[in-house]
């Protein structure tokens, strides 16, 4: 046993769990943004609290898409702002994807120095609050990186790395462009390239092994990048630029990223599309449900159904592409 | 009464009320970055829980300093590393600032998109977990901005945003320099400057009175900036560039930063210099608990007087700059 590999440290890294079973279950990543306000009121008033019925969704939901799902995304957010109640509700959903076997990401987009960041790295690599892979912001520096990737490295976590987000403002910052010709993006991404370099290193030295992968040799990296769907031209050229980094693609579904910008993201190292609100408030255009919703009589089951069938939707829609 | 003044909101921004604190009671901004490790064992072991001991010290620090102390700074990643516990603690921590009646900032550091955003503005301006001034990362852009600057016009709460930490990787992305000749930093200050504008616009028009300020006629800005004090000749260029926006100035005291840089950080519309690990662990370097200490035999008196201590003689270094 290498010195990196820490009792009871999984035998595969985050990232190589994660593509397996977007190869083997689809590539769409159901986001668990559940803010209760995407539940109708008649569902939500048989619980005793928001976070109550928010849990209930998400457990329904995990269920009945176990078959269709790559993995589960579950945005801290939504929960933070329901408080200690949605905390917990938040630490259960992690629990429950978990439990099922599946992949689970904490997307909590967090990025502090030093002793912060180790405390955030325990924070969501350990404990109650303990994910998969993390999402992370790389602003300050890469040096607020090193220890989540401690934890990749021995407890063989995974991070997506924000490289180039589904929002208009990305051109502030993200899109701007140096005195290299580069864009601060690009940055980022040569930050993500030497740390696949680095671990592809350790690989070789049978340190952390990296599965192989077809087409590129190094293996795909543990630590992945954020890439939004929303524009072909850069989908391609970030797809090309970064064979090796899995993508966590954002911005399709709801926020009107087309599957077929997708499908450039999912070649090579491949990626997992995020889809959120689509699926969450699939009850609310599902043509079997006009009558009862429009009677407010929906229950849990119908708008779990309603999210499944959505789910499966998109599924066969990024798989076909 | 303006249309944006909503009922039960204060009449002044956080910002003006941090600053008002500041000239009171010093620039001193004590960090309760409280972890338990920051404790002694032996007085972590008298609590069922390590985050009912850092509720104490918190408590004991808040009531032994309010009179050295501009404001509060918690830091959540600490509190997170604990799990629900922690965050109870955090959410507690908060809520005895508030009532002490001195400003506090939540060093939360978050950045996200519309929806997203939207919910991290309710779980930190509002609910539980509410706070007078919050950290932002301005990374994704200037359009996650907006759901929170919408609580600092309704609410009058106020946001520190990240221009120039205080780390080392700062140089990675926030010192990059873009093809305009400005550093990426400066992109994130001319959008501070733009806003600041708009709200001393809306002050012209008597919808949000922001304060008049010496040196600066439109008043101080609502909304701040986080600019560490690492380097002089940095300080003096981010001073004389933002002269109305308010300073958030980590890198003091166990970071390194010197008071003489903090003292160029402090000029025109001022600032708040942070201190937290310097404070929380002054107990380690007292030299009257020194018999105690070897004896393992401290108590939590003991280590807040220490703290209260550290403050004071920190306050009394920045005053006299």
């Amino acid at each position: 046993m290498s010195i990196l590999q820490h009792t009871g440290a999984p035998a595969q890294f985050a990232m190589e769990k994660l593509r397996e079973s977007c190869i083997k279950h689809g590539p769409l990543c159901i986001g668990l943004d559940t803010d209760p306000s995407y539940l109708p009121p008649e569902v939500l008033r048989l619980y005793a609290h928001p976070s109550d019925a928010v849990l209930a969704y998400n457990k329904g939901i995990i269920e009945a898409t176990g078959e269709n799902a790559g993995c589960y995304k579950v945005q801290i957010a939504y929960y933070e702002a329901q408080g200690i109640k949605g905390l917990s509700a938040y630490a259960e959903t992690l629990r429950m994807v978990r439990n099922a076997g599946h992949p689970v990401i904490a997307d909590i987009k967090r990025g502090d120095i030093a002793d912060t960041a180790k405390a955030y790295a325990r924070a969501h690599f350990s404990g109650e609050f303990e994910a998969d892979i993390i999402t992370l912001n790389p602003y300050m520096g890469f040096d607020t990186l090193e220890p989540f990737l401690e934890y990749v490295k021995t407890h063989k976590k995974g991070a997506f790395v924000l490289l180039r987000t589904s929002n208009p403002g990305m051109k502030d910052i993200e899109q701007q462009v140096l005195q290299s010709g580069n864009r601060v993006l690009d940055a980022v991404g040569s930050e993500l390239s030497r740390i696949a370099s680095v671990f592809a290193q350790d690989s070789h030295q049978g340190i952390s092994p990296v599965g192989a992968l077809q087409g590129c040799p190094a293996g795909i990296s543990p630590v992945g990048a954020v890439v939004g769907c929303t524009e072909e031209s850069d989908a391609r050229l970030l797809r090309d630029s970064y064979p090796n980094i899995f993508f966590l693609i954002p911005g399709y579904g709801a926020q009107g990223g087309a599957a077929r910008i997708a499908s450039t993201l999912l070649e090579k190292a491949g990626g997992t599309v995020n889809s959120s609100r689509a699926i969450l408030t699939a009850w609310k255009k599902t043509a079997a449900l006009e009558f009862k919703r429009s009677a407010s009589n929906l229950t849990m089951n119908d708008i779990v159904q309603a999210a499944a069938q959505e789910a499966f939707a998109s599924k066969t829609e990024l798989t076909k592409t």
